[in-house]
Formats: structure tokens, C-alpha cells, sequence
């Protein structure tokens, strides 16, 4: 009898199968990426969210044969040391996404146990049942890879995240040929990327940057300093293209990126004459007009080097009135806030700040619908399931498969920890699984749930108030207190009457009570009643702990 | 000897001089807009955010003669009862503008002291040495004015909100006559609307809307759910115009929008036919495609229609699988989060939703570079200061209008409180006052700060512990505890272990403290000691907190 193939997307906060993937035969298993998603605004002290994987570890008779990572970004490499720590299989990248995933497992100390296997676009990689063709694709960052993966139940193609970029960075355009011949072979299922599928049209190829590039550097008079993500190395290499051109040299500022343009360049995936490169000190002592700055940030993160000099807390860098910034990035859903703070305040120490859409400095590295379109058609898939993408990107990206004729009945939009099965020709939608997300808040990975969020929710709100007093055991008296401790509730220096009314409070409460009753219930009288005072006087609702001591 | 023209950007939270600027002559001044600003993300617990007219107050030498609101929006208008309690001047407004204020005004008892006038676009008012042209303008709501200021000084004029709209949904164009009437009479200086300064271009008309929703009530089998802000009123003539055309009844939910809607209706800035708004319990009862309902809750906020629809807890309504939703507003920088989970949960109970650039269902009601252009060319003014925007936006404005041939020196991108004055026919950029913004919280006015603020940043990223125990005062022996309370940290039942460490460290620091300490320095040890146990253990910083009491 032929076994279920069993497609299980995980992980990831709305972006559905983005950051884990599961694909199953009977008892054996691939893994597709393992990313970390960062936390909203809302999640409160929390540094990055991993994919719950319960669901494989509940499965313990799952054979995992291989991780295969599409390609180098957080978001698909970022929670590879988690899954690692619980599933040491095999894993399978392309070289400078296992350049990337090296530096990770080295800072991790986890290098030398890993089972690493480099493979090139084009390798067919076989695990148990699944024959898996690797095809080169283009996104934001070179040699990345969708997969062309044969099963006994068909033939499955998962683009991995791409745009069709006939003009990349590198030079090597998308592998049109072998998702044609997917096509022919026939294709069971699709998976597709779709984060723009709400977009018009066809998302520009990153070489319209150099056009933008080159008018800001003709233009700049002082230093250029160019933001973006570490692991843009297509943007590094076309920045240095116009550094070149413009006759500056390049200082590198942050670890990680340091760190992966030296990879990069080792690996030959960045191309940067000798002597190009110079170190920051020497680079302040060249005249302004020689030089490009690299730097991270474009996220308004507080810590990035960006946001250090927009707050003039760099220690080896000034932002001076000529200076001109670039940021080559958009800032991703949530951080618009900061990232316009950022740029207030470079443009308040007098830099020239250039962003979308005052030039083309960023372009996103996600098809759009037009693309998605020649997707569909090139693969003709009998089944259709959009991926990467919130809820609203899938539907759109299903309403688009339907208007190229796929049946309503063969497309798929479903959520993360939806099981999807394939049997005997026909696609149905399973069972529900846990394929939420895990918090990881400094060394604690799952320890901070929904109930230490939610008090960290009322904390920022209205802060606490703490009330200690020492009664006297036998007449209820009180004999020291109530002495007050407050936190982000109020401004104390102003709002002594208010504690003052507070502590009143306290004792006409105490002396109205009932001194039989139990301590706990004496407690949630007091609480209850500043709860209520502070109510009235404040319309906040800080949290309330009254502690008593009986002697 | 001639007086100086003093113009004073206030308060606002980055956007210059859009919720509050005065205008004073030697001892007469007048006020244009009072306006809120929404907080941003990470400033935790509060309300919403006035201008700090601190500056008003130290000034007790000036005259203030009037109060100008240019037109409705909350930004212009919501901090009006704030400013009057402490400046009860006179109120000028035209007829839709003042039925907005009245409905404020009325919700803080404030309506029968106020001294309120309506004035007509092409009026002419006169305060002191201010003669006070009024003409009209077009943005996102009707009955909109931008001012021509008459000044010993010199012709200011102050655009207001704006964007030149040929064709608005009330058919009453901009005043381009006035605006080139002013150039012509020679103006000083053009105060100018900078929000969408770097944005190329002309911005819609708000009647492109009228074929998208067109579009959609035609295709729409079910219910139609349109959700805008409360005071956008040419919006809902344009939903009431569109259901009209597909037979379909309004319903109306909110507070503030069945109160705006009945208001506007009474002034005659809404035209709805008798018997076109039903009540919502009557519209339950219609059949789904003959009904539109009206929400507010485009900004994802949880206390919202919309948001209590999109997770099921609102008392009347359901969303139902074929509702269509509408979308109609731009998430303001900063909501995009919410907004995007707002969505991502109606579709999952079942909605069509439909946003932009799905549809053109919204449009921004600024002026675009073209547009900005157009307003300079028109006024031809002196000198020139970019006004409501970021300093990004003031600075792509001053470089368009140096493009435009004014030179450099004749204009002045300023942030709030900087005085900007105006003698001799010379502008210099004056001294700079208090001009920040002041944070309402609950029923506290400025009485929260950076220092409260800081601490629930810390509560809310890594919560609190509170350690009590009581000790021998002779001995200095522990007798109870220590009794650990903490909130927002770790999820405690899971924690046991973390917490028995914990208590062992404070009994092993007490063994170990010099007992001659004071109270205060062996507190402060302990603290100590509890802190770096938590870092290291949790790499988290709770706020720490240890109360001694000695028996």
C-alpha cells in the first residue's frame, strides 16, 4: 500500500513555512531551513523566536535524514544550533550559505560535531526516498537554491524564497530551464514564495541599485556610508563596484559583517581588489572623498553601529555635517518607528540621508505577482500550496493560482502546524499539529510563555506598587509600615500625596477589618483597596502587592 | 521702532509644528491647531501624547487673541480642551471643524464655557496687529482652510493639511485664485505641509476611491464592512454613495463615528438619504448583500470594532465566512504590525479583506513633490520654513524649494521650539524654548517622565523579584524567609529550582556580610548578589528588589 507524503510547514510568527518545513515519506524525513523570526513590537523583552518543533520531537519514529537550507539568511539559517541541539542530521547547503551557517556554528561552538555537505545548484542529492534536484535561483543574495524533490507520491517543487532576476549581482540568472522541465515531467505539488503576493507587476532586478548607487556617490562630496544587512553580500559587492568606480576605498564597521565579507571573499562570492578593504582607523585618516563606510543598522536597532553614530555613541566614528548615508534596505514590518528615528537623527548631526524611494537603494528580493504568474506557469502544478508569507499574502497568492486556472479544490492555503497529505494522486489537508513559535529571551529558550508576557504587558503599562507592613500578631496592630515601593507607575518625586493618601488608605482599611480573617484574605482586602484608590486618582491600573509581616 | 514677527513651532513628536504653532506680534499672539500625537511603540503606557506649551506659560507678558483650527483631524484638534484649560481664548473654526470640536468639547464638559466661532472659508478675521485671510483647501476632510496672515511684518501664509485635489468627493476645489493672489500681493514667508515630501509625484484624488469601492461592492455577495477613521467624512459619503448604487443600507458601530456621522449630517456635510442608516440589530436582518457597515479600527487597535470583530469579542456582530472588508486607510508608520494581525485574522475567520494596493481604497490626503512645487511657484514666497513632517521630510522640502530657485539662506528647516523671526524683512532662526511633547497617562497630565518610562522598559523586558526577609537585629540571623514575589521575569512554576538557587545565594551572602553594615549596604549587597545569580543564570536583568526587616 503507498504511504502518505506529509508536508508539515512550522514555525515562524504568520510567515508560514518560511522558517521550517517537514517533508515526510513514511518514516523518513527531510528538513527544509530552520530560521528565526524576530519578536513584534508586543512581545515584550523578547530576543528572537524559534519554530516549535515539538511536533518532530513527539514524532520519534521519524527518521530525519537531512536539513537542507535554501539559502543564508536569519530567517531560513538563524535556528539551525536549536534544531542541531535535538536532531544532529546531516545538513546540506550551498557554499556560501554554509560559509554563513560555519560562522553561526562556530560562534555557538557547535563546528566541530556538525555533519556538513556542500553541495553546487544543479546536484541531485538523494535521502531514503526522496531524490532532491537542486536548481539555482535569485534573491537577494547569491547561490541560493529552490528544490525539485521526487517522492514516491510525485514530484514536489519548493522555490525556496526567489525573485526571477534575468540581471543578478553575480551574473547568474534563475535556472528557467529546469523548472520548465519540472514542468514537463509533471509536477505534482507547488510550494511558492509569497511574500509580494500582493504586489503589481515584476519586482526590479537588484542591478537597478548600481544605476542609484552611482548618482549618490557622483554627488557625494564627504564620506558615503552605506547600510545594510550582513548578509546582503550581492549589496556589498555593488557597493564596492561604486566605491571603485568613484575611487573610494571601504571600511568595514560590526562583527558579522566583517566577519561574512571575509568569508565571502575566501569563498569567492565577493570580488574586492587588494588594498581595497582598509581598516577603519586608517580609513578616518584618508580625505572624505576616498572613502565608503559598510555598516549595519538599517533596522534602527539600538545596538547596530547605525544607530550608535545616529546617537553619537560609536566609539571610533562621528557623523559629520557632509557625511552621506544611504540605506539599502526597507525597514521590515514593525520598524518603521525606528528606523525614522535613526534617520531624524543622522540628518540632525548633519548627514544627507538617502532611502527609498528617494533614490533606488533597495529593491525587495520577493517576486512579484506578474513573477509569481510565470511560477505557476512554467512548473503547471496539479496541486498548488502558497508559502512564506502571512495569511494575507497566501490568499492573494491563492486567488492567483485559481485565476490561471488551478481548481479552487487543489489549492492549499493553510497555517503553520497544518499537516498537508498527498496519497494516491489527491491532496487533502490533515490534522493540526503544535507549529507555533518558541521565545528565546536571553539564555531561556520556551521559559516565557503567554503568562509572564501578560505581566510584562501590565508592568509596561502602569509599572507595580508594593505595600509592606509588620502587624502585631495578637491585636492586629500596626506596628511598623505601611512602607511604599513603586516602579513605573508614577513620577515619586511629584506624587507624595498620592502615596501619602495610599498609606492612609492602609490604615483605615486595617483598622475597618475584620482581624479574624486569614492573612491572605486580609492582604487582598488591602490590594483591593489601592487598587481602587490608585484607580481613582490615576485611572492606571498598576499591579498591587501588599506583603505582611506578622510578629 | 519695529516689532519682531515670532513664529514658535510647539510640540508634536517629531512632526514640526503640526500640532501646535504660535504666531506672536510684540505682546499679541495667536494659536494655530491644538493637536495630539499617538505614542510610538516604546513609549509604554501611554494614552497619547500633547504639545508642551510650557513656553505659553512662561510668556504670561502675551496677549493670546485667538485659537485657529485649520481643519478636524485628531492631530490638529485633540489637545483643544488641554490648551483651554489653561488659555481660554476664543475658538475659530469653520461650521464641520467646530461640530468636531463641540462633540470633544462636550465629552469634557468644557462646551459651555468655551468661546466658539465659526468663520467661513474666504472669510477674513482680524486679532490685534493679525488680519487673518482664510481660504479654502482640500485634504482628507471637507471644510479645510489654509490662512494668509497679515502681519506688520509682513503676508505669511500657512498651508494647513493639504494636497491639491482638482476633483474632492464634496466638489469644492482648492482656492488657487487666493494662493496666487497672495503672490502676487508679495508674501514673506510660506509656512508648508512636508509629510509627504519625499514622495514623487501627484497624490490621488480622493475620487479615485469612488471606482475601487465600485469595484468591490460589485463583486461583493456578502456583507460589505468598510472600516476608516471616525472623522474622515468624505469616506463615508463616498461608502454611503457607493452602497447606494448596489442597494445596499448603512449600519453604523462606534461611538465616535455615529456621533460625527449624525453631526456632519445635521451641517449638511453628509448627504444620505431618509431611511439609509439603519440600526445595526436591523441590519442583522436584512439579507447580507443588501448591507455595509461602517467600523472604525484601521490602526489594528485592540480596543476597535474592527479588532473586536477580527478576534470574535464583539457583543453584536460576527465576521462570517463571505463578509467582504474594506480596508480604507494606510496603516500610520508604527501600526503596520497590528494592522497586518488584524487582517491576517479576519481572513481567517473567513473574510475577503481588501487593502491596499489590492484596490485603491485609500489615498493619502498630502501633497506629493509635484504638488508641493506647484504651492511654491504659486506663493512665491520670501522666505520659506517646511513644516508638519519629520526632520527628514523639512529637509527634502527645503532641497525642493532650493530647486526651485530659493536660496539656501531664506530657508529654515527648525524642529519644535525653535523660534524662527521675522524683522526688517530678514528671517533668523531664533533662540529655542521648550517645545517637546508632554505624555497623558490615564488621568495624569506630564506626570509621567523619562525616569517612569525607563523603568517599565525594564519591566517589561525582563519583569521584577522581590526577595523579603526578616533578620535578628542583634544576631543579624535569618528568622524568615527570604520570600521570593516576581512578576514578568521567568514563568515561575517551571522555575522552582531557579528560585531555590536563589534563596541558598541569599542565605550564603548573609553568612558572609560583615554584620556591622548598615542595613542599607547589606541590602544593597544582596541585591547585588541576586543580580548577577539571575544574569548569569538567566542572561535576563530583572529589576531587583530586597526588603529587610529587623526583629
Amino acid at each position: 500500500m503507498a504511504k502518505k507524503l506529509r508536508i508539515v510547514p512550522l514555525g515562524g510568527l504568520g510567515e508560514i513555512g518560511k522558517n521550517m518545513m517537514v517533508i515526510e515519506y513514511g518514516s523518513k524525513a527531510i528538513i527544509i531551513d530552520t530560521g528565526i523570526m524576530f519578536p513584534e513590537n508586543d512581545m515584550l523583552g523578547i530576543d528572537y523566536i524559534i519554530p516549535d518543533f515539538q511536533y518532530l520531537q513527539d514524532r520519534d519514529d521519524l527518521d530525519i535524514q537531512a536539513i537542507i537550507i535554501t539559502h543564508g539568511h536569519e530567517d531560513h539559517t538563524g535556528a539551525l544550533v536549536h534544531v542541531l541541539e535535538h536532531f544532529p542530521a546531516p545538513v546540506y547547503a550551498t557554499k556560501l550559505t554554509m560559509g554563513l551557517l560555519e560562522i553561526k556554528l562556530k560562534e555557538a561552538k557547535l563546528l566541530d560535531g556538525a555533519d556538513l555537505h556542500v553541495f553546487k545548484a544543479g546536484d541531485v542529492l538523494h535521502f531514503g526516498p526522496f531524490k532532491v534536484e537542486t536548481y539555482h535561483t535569485t534573491h537577494s543574495i547569491p547561490d541560493c537554491v529552490g528544490l525539485g524533490i521526487t517522492t514516491p507520491a510525485g514530484l514536489i517543487v519548493h522555490t525556496g524564497d526567489f525573485k526571477f532576476d534575468h540581471t543578478p549581482v553575480d551574473n547568474w540568472p534563475p535556472d528557467f530551464a529546469k523548472l520548465a522541465e519540472f514542468g514537463q515531467r509533471g509536477v505534482l505539488l507547488l510550494l511558492s514564495d509569497s511574500t509580494n503576493a500582493d504586489q503589481p507587476g515584476w519586482t526590479p532586478s537588484e542591478t537597478v541599485i548600481d544605476e542609484g548607487f552611482n548618482r549618490v556617490f557622483r554627488d557625494a562630496k564627504g564620506r558615503v556610508l552605506v547600510a545594510t544587512f550582513a548578509s546582503l553580500i550581492s549589496r556589498i559587492q555593488q557597493v564596492a563596484n561604486a566605491a571603485q568606480r568613484h575611487n573610494r576605498k571601504m571600511a568595514v564597521t560590526g562583527y558579522s559583517m566583517v566577519e561574512n565579507i571575509k568569508m565571502a571573499t575566501r569563498l569567492g562570492y565577493l570580488d574586492l581588489p587588494p588594498d581595497f578593504i582598509v581598516p577603519l582607523e586608517e580609513a578616518k585618516r584618508l580625505p572624505p572623498n576616498k572613502i565608503v563606510i559598510m555598516s549595519t543598522g538599517t533596522q534602527g536597532e539600538p545596538s547596530a553601529v547605525l544607530s550608535r553614530l545616529a546617537t553619537g555613541r560609536h566609539r571610533q566614528l562621528d557623523i559629520k555635517p557632509g557625511d552621506t548615508v544611504i540605506m539599502s534596505a526597507h525597514p521590515i514590518p514593525g520598524n518603521e518607528e525606528p528606523v525614522s528615528r535613526t534617520v531624524n537623527k543622522l540628518i540632525q548631526r548633519g548627514a544627507h540621508v538617502i532611502y527609498h524611494p528617494l533614490e533606488e537603494v533597495h529593491v525587495s528580493g520577493h517576486a512579484s505577482r506578474e513573477e509569481l504568474k510565470l511560477m505557476i506557469n512554467l512548473v503547471r502544478p496539479q496541486y498548488f500550496v502558497p508559502i512564506h508569507g502571512e495569511l494575507r499574502h497566501l490568499t492573494q497568492h491563492g486567488l492567483l493560482a485559481q485565476s490561471l486556472g488551478i481548481p479552487q479544490d487543489r489549492i492549499a492555503v493553510v497555517e503553520n502546524g497544518t499537516i498537508v497529505e498527498l496519497k494516491d494522486g489527491k491532496m487533502t489537508v490533515g490534522e493540526r499539529v503544535p507549529g507555533g513559535y518558541v521565545f528565546v529571551d536571553g539564555a531561556g529558550v520556551g521559559d516565557v510563555g503567554r503568562a509572564v508576557m501578560r505581566d510584562r504587558e501590565i508592568l509596561a503599562r502602569d509599572g507595580f506598587v508594593l505595600a509592606m507592613l509588620t502587624l502585631d500578631a495578637e491585636t492586629g496592630e500596626l506596628l511598623e509600615g505601611p512602607e511604599l515601593t513603586s516602579r513605573g507607575f508614577v513620577y515619586i518625586p511629584e506624587s507624595e500625596d498620592l502615596f501619602e493618601d495610599a498609606r492612609q488608605n492602609i490604615r483605615r482599611t486595617l483598622d475597618k477589618l475584620d482581624r479574624s480573617l486569614s492573612l491572605q484574605k486580609r492582604t487582598e482586602r488591602l490590594e483591593s483597596a489601592l487598587k481602587t484608590l490608585f484607580h481613582q486618582e490615576t485611572k492606571r491600573r498598576p499591579m498591587i502587592f501588599v506583603r505582611i509581616h506578622e510578629v
